[in-house]
């Protein structure tokens, strides 16, 4: 049986799981991806931790729910008290080789505290959550953009910012200009061409990437910034689906009835103003549905690359997005809010050993976690994990048939202290802003702290349309899942500098000399 | 208005609130201490935030429930990402001095993956949690007993450890010696001369440092390891209290009725089953006086240093306690489960201010935490507080009669993971071992993961010998609790590396270049 020596570990940005041809969209076409379903296991209930980029990825880096790792948000540095997949291959000789987007943020007000040198290798580690870089490319975000500008620059794009005036502007009918940020303008093809655009370079790099490693094992994690927006499309893709049927806009006037004050607030949000309209929806979604499709096709070309060497046999493969995307349902844009279009993810996983020969192709509808990918990579390259602190759990029990028993529920959070949405509710800066939701199979509950809850029952309403946190009926569902809650949060993993062996070994003695009660 | 330029904070170890004249003991004398009570206030309802030496220090150093600062138990390593009072004051240019014992334990394995050198500056900090040693001493622990070995050595006291052949061993009436760590020992003399006793030591290596320090302001922790076992105290204090009244055994019948199992658990320890006889407790309490006394006569030498050098009106003083000491009451030896004697310490502020001169002498029943203490030297000093972090409040308002609005209930926590008690009631080591306490004028409740909470009135049960919490009439005392424990858990500042003016310029902002939303 070939070991497991490689992993590739793809990260789309702001996909919805319901947008893949393997997970039953109607239009899209995504053939390759649908490869791996058909080669792995594909999990229809695999949820974030986090409904926005930087809480959620850190789940995935860290093995641990926000309540643990407290990177709550987008740029809430992950404490330097964290350990990320980088770190845990780093302590095992081996490094986590990054690609693409991370979102990152690191504490540099405690490197600072403690003296760590700029030029050292773990300083290095520190400043990109414990990756190797290859190619840090955030898309929008000023970080790491060096690389994929310096590839513009190479290949006749000019300017001061070669990604804002061609990878995400247009070009008009009349051979002019428009700006990509506003959505109006998502029908019209980007400034960019096809391979230069933000998927083909990420994975031009990833395929020299593994071509330079030859026989030497990698861990890669390959992380695409789109569909994420601005939703801006290279030719072809902008105009693949643009007459295509672009589903239906989900909205119910129970919505409007006695709704979340949270969600209230999230819904005066400009993206959510914006797609207020259903017109909005439905001129955006071919664009995202193309950018989908690009991504396809250019993972196309890694499995190709794998086959031909001869790594499908040898390589973990994971697929997954850090969150959807609203697109107009529920009459809301962007992310965050606790609907399953937002926290249910794809999630594909290939586990090439011949153990996993039994599941291939198969459809699994048990709850997998963000916080599942960290301790299912050491797994798969039998790598030492630090039980005390990860908080998910392998996934190859599953993808190996092995009978073992699994959680009924799966939990994810928020932090709204950043958002416009904490004024609008009338929370000062130094205030409590969160949310914990549960969710069963049968229901969803969101704790907020400070508001009533949210709950939702699944099998009625699996749009989620109707809000019964309200309804006095509830009452005693909602008090089962708050006592649940209250669980929740006393088990985390707090406790993180001691691992269970030295728990274990000290449980009960004094330290030597110490005798404490003799008579 | 004389500022303050100086800080005295004074903690013992193990003191009950109830072993000080000032808190009304029958039998002891402590008219120095009572002198602090004289010139400052004196809190009767302050409490610690963890019943075991590590946890609790841990909360006074950072300011931060054990929840947050995760150090939850002895020999847990506070995480590197914390903040201590001696970050704080090196931060702002200044320094905190320890003399004496803090029983904290670095974060070593993070020290090491961050690559921090053994020599450097901050390094040297991140081992000592922020102090600056003058001088420690744990008694017990290896850690930092060489400076007091040293001395002992000075002063002619051989042997491979003459901390435990004179310090903590004892003189048999015909001149042999015997070991102090049996308590039945507990009425002969240590071995070791009272000028240089530990309490003694700790004392003259403060008076030294202050009279060093002439006119250079300094913040001193001066940290006694006494009364804390080993109960041996060296002659005359010895013998003070040994035919005096030393009070009523505490215990009901009511006790043994339905006892919580981890408090059954508690009872098997050696110290208990030692102390479940009352005369083990009529004999080990005449020395714990004496130690008390002990120290009461060396912070009196302190005070007349402060006095003739005129630094009584420039210094605030903090003197307190880590948590109690059981001595038998309830038949219990040791401390860590949630009774008022050991949760509850001593705590006398003297703010030498004008402002405060309208409280001097008078005695405040609000509830006073631990983790009030650094935030109240920070304020004391008008240095800046990280308030993001900060989850106690500075005390200053208090002591100069201004109006303000204050908590009605404590905090504390207990995690018996490395505790026997843990396999006693048949946890693995990778379980969540924890205990929330909530405390209010009338009520103490406690949260046990996992099992039933306890529940006292303390109305009518001040000693809390009926644990209610498994009786159906107080369900809904209980059930409002519960709640409180969930939204406490919920409110912790884990958001701990943006400060609360960052998270206020950022909120609903975009980073530059970035438009979310746009038609």
């Amino acid at each position: 049986m070939p070991e497991i020596r490689n992993v590739l570990f793809i990260m789309c940005d702001q996909l919805r799981a319901d947008y893949l041809s393997c997970y039953g969209h109607p239009v899209i076409e995504t053939p390759n991806i649908d490869r791996l379903a058909n080669r792995g296991v594909r999990f229809t209930r695999a949820f974030v931790q986090g409904g926005v980029c930087g809480s959620s990825r850190m789940s995935f880096y860290t093995g641990r729910y926000a309540a643990s790792h407290r990177a709550t948000w987008n740029f809430v540095p992950l404490p330097i008290d964290e350990l990320t997949l980088g770190d845990y291959l780093t302590a095992a000789g081996r490094r986590a080789h990054l690609i693409g987007k991370t979102h990152f943020a690191p504490d540099t007000m405690a490197m600072h505290r403690c003296g760590i040198e700029d030029d050292s290798e773990a300083s290095a580690l520190l400043r990109e959550g414990g990756f190797t870089l290859v190619a840090r490319h955030e898309g929008d975000l000023p970080t790491g953009k060096a690389d994929y500008t310096a590839f513009l620059r190479s290949k006749g794009y000019q300017g001061q910012d070669p990604w804002l005036d061609y990878a995400v502007a247009v070009r008009t009918p009349d051979g002019g200009t428009a700006d990509g940020w506003h959505m109006r303008n998502a029908h019209l093809p980007a400034r960019v061409a096809e391979e230069h655009s933000e998927t083909a370079y990420v994975t031009d790099t990833a395929i020299d990437f593994i071509r330079r490693q030859g026989e030497t094992p990698w861990v890669l994690h390959l992380s695409y910034i789109k569909p994420h927006w601005p939703y801006v499309a290279p030719a072809p893709y902008h105009a693949l689906y643009r007459d295509a049927d672009t589903g239906p806009v989900l909205r119910d006037a129970r919505e409007a009835e006695n709704e979340h004050p949270v969600v209230s607030a999230y819904r005066r949000s400009r993206a959510s103003q914006t797609f207020a309209d259903p017109a909005v929806a439905r001129h955006v979604r071919p664009t995202y549905m193309g950018l989908v499709r690009q991504i396809d096709t250019h993972i196309g070309r890694i499995l190709d690359l794998l086959e031909s060497l001869g790594r499908l046999k040898d390589t973990l493969i994971v697929f997954t997005s850090d969150h959807g995307d609203y697109l107009g349902d529920h009459g809301l844009g962007e992310k965050e809010l606790f609907h399953d279009i937002i926290h249910r993810v794809p999630f594909l996983l290939v586990d090439p050993t011949l153990a996993a020969d039994g599941t291939r192709g198969s459809v699994d509808d048990r709850f997998v976690e963000a916080i599942d990918v960290l301790p299912t990579i050491l797994d798969a390259l039998a790598l030492p994990a630090a039980t005390h602190r990860l908080e998910g759990r392998s996934l190859l029990p599953l993808t190996r048939g092995e009978a073992t028993a699994w959680r009924s529920s799966v939990v994810s959070e928020l932090d709204y202290g950043l958002k416009e949405a904490r004024r609008l509710v009338g929370l000062p800066a130094a205030s409590t802003c969160r949310a914990i939701m549960l969710r069963s199979a049968e229901w969803k509950y969101v704790y907020w702290h400070g508001f009533r809850p949210q709950l939702f029952n699944l099998a009625d309403d699996p749009d989620e349309f109707a809000d019964l946190g309200a309804n006095p009926r509830f009452r005693q569902v909602g008090d089962r899942f708050r006592d649940e809650v209250l669980d929740w949060l006393a088990t985390r993993r707090a406790r993180a500098t001691l691992d269970f062996a030295t728990i274990e070994r000290r449980t009960g003695r004094a330290p030597d000399g110490i005798h404490i009660g003799l008579w």
